[in-house]
């Protein structure tokens, strides 16, 4: 039997590595690589070694950018009372797309997910706190929007991050007087679904989050 | 409007230029590879490097291998007197793993296309006929047996090589006096399938490659 050349195999297994991509797709990726010029593969290389060269994390919101702060965290002009928790970094450019959204953001890098081994400590998820408070440790933030994914583990970091502020004496007493509010992203049927076939859950979420016209 | 930084929308593109992947794959790709260690990437690219620089293409059946001839050429155990065309390397390795062939091979790299600007002569489909001869110009292939793919274009390749060789004296002697025989791969429906749901030029071709029992 007929064996691939050791380089074919070994950037195979690089590809497979990836979520996604199957063995199958793999092989296909790398013989259609084996057809462009060397100079293509050369670039290829190169950007994925500026991948994390080139780019930081910003120390306080944690979402990928060229500079640190990042460009949301420095523009001014974002309404510095609102603050929007997501988990990944695409999740905050989807909020970004809509268009409908000029607060700031905090990037958890991940939700509690005790299966994977991923607590709250795995998270960015204890400077909320202070990223609330402004330097004079007076309250700056006057909403915080939980946008983690309507998944369970999405749901139970919504949750823990809502309780660890219910539990601090300073946001408690805030939340009681009307000066903080915490609010969860709005769920129910997309635009353009069918009710026909959403799914019980979506339509139960639907139901319960129903506006006056 | 948020934008992604540079390093991380370059690789995306890069991931999009792939064949069969998508915009929203590119981009889960390079979030994800975001998440991985530095050295990961770099070895990532180290492999992509390498897959030019530690591959040759075999000069005698044109396969991606180690060296030049490649371990199928080099291998004086197989059987000489079978040449098996096919379009792709990967074309090679899936006949390879069936076990059931033991000759050589010739590697196309593509088929006849018009429509893509991909006539004979951008294919290795010229040199066949010199492989088919022994260094005294004598003949040296009994079968050739032509495994281009079952679609137009894989169709097209298979006739113009037999043309080409029927329209050549030498070869046309051969195959009249039964020294040479030229033949395609079988066609017909594929081990698990089910007649009900075979398309009509399969079942076609089932029926007319029948064989007594």
């Amino acid at each position: 039997m007929q064996k691939l050349p050791k380089a074919v195999r070994r950037l195979i297994e690089k590809f497979e590595a990836l979520p996604g991509i199957g063995p199958k797709s793999a092989q296909r990726l790398v013989f259609y690589l084996l057809h462009t010029p060397e100079v293509h593969l050369a670039d290829f290389a190169d950007k994925l070694l500026a991948l994390k060269r080139e780019t930081v994390m910003c120390h306080l919101c944690h979402n990928v950018a060229e500079q640190d702060p990042c460009d949301i965290c420095q523009d001014k002009q974002r309404d510095q009372e609102i603050l929007c928790v997501v988990e990944q970094p695409l999740d905050l450019l989807a909020i970004e797309r809509s268009g409908k959204y000029l607060g700031n953001y905090h990037v958890l890098h991940g939700s509690i997910a005790p299966l994977n081994n991923i607590g709250p400590d795995q998270l960015y998820l204890r400077d909320i706190a202070k990223r609330m408070k402004n330097s004079s440790g007076e309250l700056q933030i006057k909403e915080l929007i939980l946008a983690t994914n309507p998944t369970m583990e999405g749901e139970a970091t919504a949750l823990y991050i809502a309780e660890l502020l219910k539990n601090d004496n300073f946001f408690a007493e805030k939340i009681e007087s009307g000066e903080l509010s915490i609010t969860r992203i709005g769920h129910g049927l997309p635009i353009g679904a069918d009710i026909e076939y959403a799914d019980g859950v979506t339509l139960a979420r639907a139901l319960e989050g129903r506006r006056s016209l």
